[in-house]
């Protein structure tokens, strides 16, 4: 079974490690010998054991009829897109890490995989090496799912637990992983939350069986939490987590947001720390249940992409019931149309005065006293999204109160 | 489709819920209507929706063509396992939730599935509704597997919790689990973790190919765990779990054993509670993963039943690498010859020369004081099992010296 490789970057250069590390163990899983046939990238890898194996044209992978498994591990959704398309196109199985391309394009890519009778596997673009896309549509099939909720980018958990737990601030913590290898030198995607948009999106999809584009995910980022956030979550019995959630309501409808949250202790979430992932399912036969291990990382996730290149090389053809369309229909309930409870922390002057006031505006509320002298803080009860910034306002037009943040509730 | 089901008690009445209640669901990812034709029972169940689906006689399933999946949900190892081989002879596929049957006659079950090309699925005999064992074979598939540790049993889990947050003692605990219907009349399989034995035999077979007699694992049950010795274990930063394990070594030897262990409250197994279940892998790709979620229970257990059934429906014909052997090699490394660190609990009429002697006997240990003014307790290094009596015998010909208890240190 010959197989071709797409980037040679940290999870490509895992997957050949991989392969050779467990290869007999491979082969026997397979019932035949997986091949790296090709290679694909820019640059050149002499010290490679597979150096013989590189090459810089695409078309040469995609008109070799030997090669049935592509494996995609460039990232990005540019000439990835292409490629994958390409590969499916000419009839082989692809297996990808990439979730801005899954997030994005999927639906179209499982179509022409449709067609073409092969397979699209994507285990490894959520999670890293953790088990969920499989266990989410096969283990969990007879569910109907009623929501997920997790902590799905190892980056920003890492930066996270080093506030919680070292009192490092925001900036010396992200600065820490970048050193560690944890965060690239532009962080963007995964301190603003668009990693866990994306791979969020992708779990929406599959478990809801429609299409939920990452572009309608409420997305907020963790540059703005303070150490002083972290000693009122720690207050109220919590800790701050960067949480990706989706959930299905009665009616059908479905919304996804990414944003920290406070986490009581007692959620198993709350027992995630650095680099690890963690996944939350509740269905409605299973209830509740939690897939943990590492979310990133060149081996795990390799071990994730050769799961799927084993599976690929055991089924060839198409597996129906990995799909997911794009629905016509209006199913996304935009998260200005949900409800959540809210930590509220304010500047004050009159300690007394601002509890009052709360009072008056919120019909119940939790205060949190860490003995600031001019800081109030409560958590809310549940108030619909579209109303919030409305509190806010209120609470703003008094001169001895102002808002200085504010953070979800899980 | 249509289905039968053997056996409608807790376990095939859930699985004739979950099918009823998420049908439509259902049969959308089967791609065809799944029906159940019969369900076999010595009672009579007349309020059941389906009354009139009933049946005593097993060759009336077994003789009809038109069924091609059987459920085994009936338990134990002897008429069951006759229907269900009778069954793959005929040529259906089998979903059994029985650990029993699994853990004692899979190897042999599987051979009569691949020669018939029909499946034999058990992922509700392991972590109930948890996704367990398809995440082992088919996405940790790229691993070689180093170990597994778990909490495989939610009713020791439900009595050992109770003594940690509730200061209750084993007894007690036990009849409140009998009470809640957590616990059987008569919980011997429970308590003294043959339950656990058989499941961790399961995914020793299966993580490593090899079929693994549950007699040949090492098995101690939680009767004799006392309120003391779960103190002891809290002043050690640890809680009292039953832990079934096992494990690869590097000359390919593997060993497993079930008794109740510390376990540090950093280990993600420590926050497993009540009737919940968790396992932890560890792969030489994937690093330390864990899966938790309900470990029992009608609806868990039927939701993973179904999810076999909807495999099974999808996939009709023999999936290969779903399969061990029985091994002729001499593979299993006895746990007598393993080695363990151990909590020793003594009392003593002199603890400043309990310590001496204990500092003459081992190399290496930990003192722990909760207090006692006649107890001396300790937690050694690493001890080879075969010479553990040993070292209990050495401490008891002290006169001042009588060993109460000793448990693993995970």
């Amino acid at each position: 079974m010959k197989i071709a490789i797409i980037g040679h970057g940290v999870v490509g250069s895992g997957v050949v490690e991989v392969i050779l590390k467990n290869q007999k163990l491979i082969n026997e899983r397979v019932g035949q010998d997986i091949d790296i046939k090709y290679i694909l990238d820019i640059k050149e890898f002499p010290d490679s054991p597979l150096s013989d194996r590189f090459i810089k044209d695409f078309s040469i992978i995609e008109n070799d009829p030997e090669v049935k498994i592509v494996v995609e591990t460039a990232g990005g959704a540019t000439f990835a897109y292409d490629y994958v398309k390409r590969a499916l196109k000419a009839g082989k199985s692809v297996c990808t890490s990439n979730k801005e391309l899954v997030a994005r394009y999927g639906y179209e890519l499982f179509e022409i995989a449709k067609e073409k009778n092969v397979n699209l596997f994507f285990e490894a673009s959520v999670g890293g090496g953790i088990p969920i896309i499989r266990p989410l549509y096969q283990c969990l099939a007879a569910n109907d799912i009623i929501d997920i909720c997790g902590i799905l980018n190892g980056t920003t958990n890492f930066i996270l637990t080093k506030m919680i737990k070292e009192n490092m601030d925001f900036q010396k913590a992200l600065s820490l992983a970048q050193k560690n290898g944890y965060a690239e030198q532009d962080p963007t995607a995964d301190v603003e939350g668009i990693d866990a948009c994306r791979k969020i999106s992708i779990l929406a999809s599959l478990a809801f069986g429609k299409y939920f584009d990452p572009e309608k995910v409420y997305t907020k980022g963790i540059t703005k939490i303070t150490l002083k956030d972290v000693e009122y979550a720690e207050k109220y019995n919590s800790v701050i987590k960067l949480i990706a959630r989706t959930k299905k309501y009665p009616d059908g409808k479905v919304s996804a947001a990414v944003s920290p949250c406070f986490v009581s202790n007692e959620n198993q979430l709350s027992n995630v720390e650095g680099v690890f992932n963690g996944v939350l399912l509740n269905g409605n036969a299973v209830g509740e249940c939690m897939f943990y291990g590492s979310g990133a990382g060149k081996l795990p996730t390799a071990s994730a992409v050769v799961a799927d290149v084993i599976d690929a090389a055991i089924h060839p053809t198409h597996i129906k019931n990995l799909f997911y369309t794009k629905s016509e229909e209006d199913f996304i309930l935009p998260y200005e149309e949900t409800s959540e409870k809210f930590f509220i922390r304010m500047k004050t002057s009159d300690l007394s005065q601002a509890e009052k006031v709360c009072g008056d505006i919120f019909s119940n509320f939790e205060k949190i006293d860490i003995n600031e002298k001019d800081e109030f803080a409560i958590v809310t009860e549940e108030i619909n999204i579209k109303d919030f910034d409305n509190y806010i306002n209120k609470l703003n037009e008094y001169n001895f109160i102002e808002v200085i943040t504010y953070i979800s509730v899980l």
